[in-house]
């Protein structure tokens, strides 16, 4: 866990156990696909600031759970998904759902597992906001990611074809999970708009972050090989950046344009990329949207948990696996 | 069109605009794989159930019409994750989106337009019973498709694991789309349940149909390969009652459970199935089935609408392809 997360310790304890129970089924199969993506554990973000953002005003963690959880599983339920590439792409170190049950069991699980959050949302009639939220946002995740997959090796992508993937591949659920715990709770628009934007910084962020760790990272932190995104065509911040600027930029359209590469080739690209300065640019976008994610907090009122969550924005900043 | 839609022929027309509205994007992608699904055409059963039971309880056409779109969008995802397969069974005769596009794209499609579905539903805040039918029948479809998968190749399932799973499946939905029109115009218990019971009926003579065709069809009317589902290993109530009854069902056993099938070895399994009386067997099912749906009918108001229902459920149960 976390160290932020000490002060929902409890609670998270709660949604990991309500995941647990969600997942049974009687059906072994899906028991254990399920409980092996649940043990794959995770920071479980999303539950925690949808906890975090409930903080804001009338806390009731009962009221809470059901919604943490959805979130949760709707998270998990993307990743399921993600993993499901054509034999192509397929390129991951650790076995993945994907790679231990196939695409057609992947699947189903991450619908089945969407559909399992539709009944915990369903407990929320008093809140159609959270239903209207989460809907949408699934639909923009969908749009993010098909967007991903048409973009893919396509150089002539632009920074904002990049921000309007990533705002819906990520940052709208987690700015979601920020803004929900909230609504759940009763808040009003002057508690959940500013938690929305403060979600919308961190997500944007984080999905930065990610992107530039592909390409830097320490590859036994990281848990799977540098440079992945390059190799499935996925065309990052850094990459979009590098191609604009690098001293060789034409040579790196070339290698980043090119669906199969070898050794040589991605190591090229790499440095290519490092050495033209799109992985400090890459960050400084980051401290740009963390920035804007503190902003927006001080429009909340100075409880503890609004210190908590600065701390955890800057973390989201400055980590580094 | 189906002749028995006649009377709702208007309102099918709204959801097919409706249809190719939802599916509307500016994603160039994601408007063409869905496109190319609305116009692979289909019956619209669902639609047609959804309005045909809200006429048994103040018919309000623009009330229903989210809802029958978004069931619509319900099965079309499921019938573009169905695609997604392994490459090891992957045998479809025409383009799916899954061929088109591949797997990757499938799954994403598949959970964009069920997303969709969400916003639509959304809209019924006034009858909470559409969100949390829908969440559940979606959670058991799952359960259904991953039931499927896990005992393919299996000859030791049951007559019951048959029925679990073509209820899960296929029925479910069917049965929610004949039941919740009512509900949406605010019909009571005493409309919806025996709406529920038709539908529900009418589902699992309509798969058992469909999975005695794929054995006995005319391949050209089918408009896939006769077998597919024994050649993927998919054992459907046929093959179960042949396994259970046949002179040689011991040879039966044998060829079921082989994964890579001849085409000899296809025609000898198929003479066994046709020749052991299961297709007899499994037609006298749908006969039962049919029966429970018009036995449900006789509960509601007698309208000109449940006329055209008992002769739908006589269509289902006699339909050829």
């Amino acid at each position: 866990m976390l160290e932020f997360f000490e002060d929902i310790a409890t609670e998270l304890q709660m949604v990991e156990k309500e995941l647990s129970v969600v997942v049974k089924t009687p059906n072994p199969l899906l028991t254990e696909t399920s409980t092996h993506l649940l043990n794959a554990g995770g920071k479980r973000l999303r539950p925690a600031l949808c906890l975090f953002g409930a903080k804001f005003y009338n806390f009731n963690p009962q009221r809470i759970l059901p919604l943490a959880t959805a979130l949760e599983l709707i998270h998990m339920a993307t990743l399921v998904h993600d993993d499901v590439v054509d034999a192509s792409l397929t390129r991951r170190g650790k076995p993945t759902v994907k790679a231990m049950w196939g695409n057609s069991i992947s699947t189903h699980i991450g619908s089945y597992l969407f559909a399992k959050s539709l009944i915990l949302i369903a407990r929320y009639e008093y809140a159609p906001l959270i239903s209207i939220v989460l809907a949408s946002t699934s639909v923009n995740m969908g749009e993010g990611e098909i967007q991903q997959i048409a973009a893919s090796f396509d150089v002539k992508q632009s920074f904002r074809d990049y921000l309007y993937r990533i705002n819906r591949k990520t940052a709208m659920l987690i700015a979601a999970s920020a803004q929900l715990g909230a609504v759940a709770c009763g808040a009003p628009k002057s508690v959940y708009y500013p938690l929305y934007r403060y979600g919308h910084g961190v997500g944007m962020a984080f999905q930065i972050t990610d992107d530039i760790l592909d390409m830097v990272a320490d590859q036994q932190e990281l848990g799977k090989p540098i440079g992945s995104d390059l190799r499935q065509g996925i065309i990052t911040l850094p990459v979009i950046y590098a191609l604009d600027s690098a001293r060789q930029k034409d040579r790196l359209r070339e290698l980043v344009a090119k669906p199969e590469k070898d050794e040589d080739e991605m190591q090229e690209a790499i440095s290519i990329i490092t050495n033209s300065g799109a992985i400090e640019r890459s960050f400084e976008l980051v401290g740009k949207y963390i920035n804007r994610a503190k902003q927006a907090l001080k429009e909340l009122p100075d409880i503890p948990t609004r210190l908590t969550l600065s701390l955890a924005a800057d973390f989201v900043g400055a980590r580094k696996y």
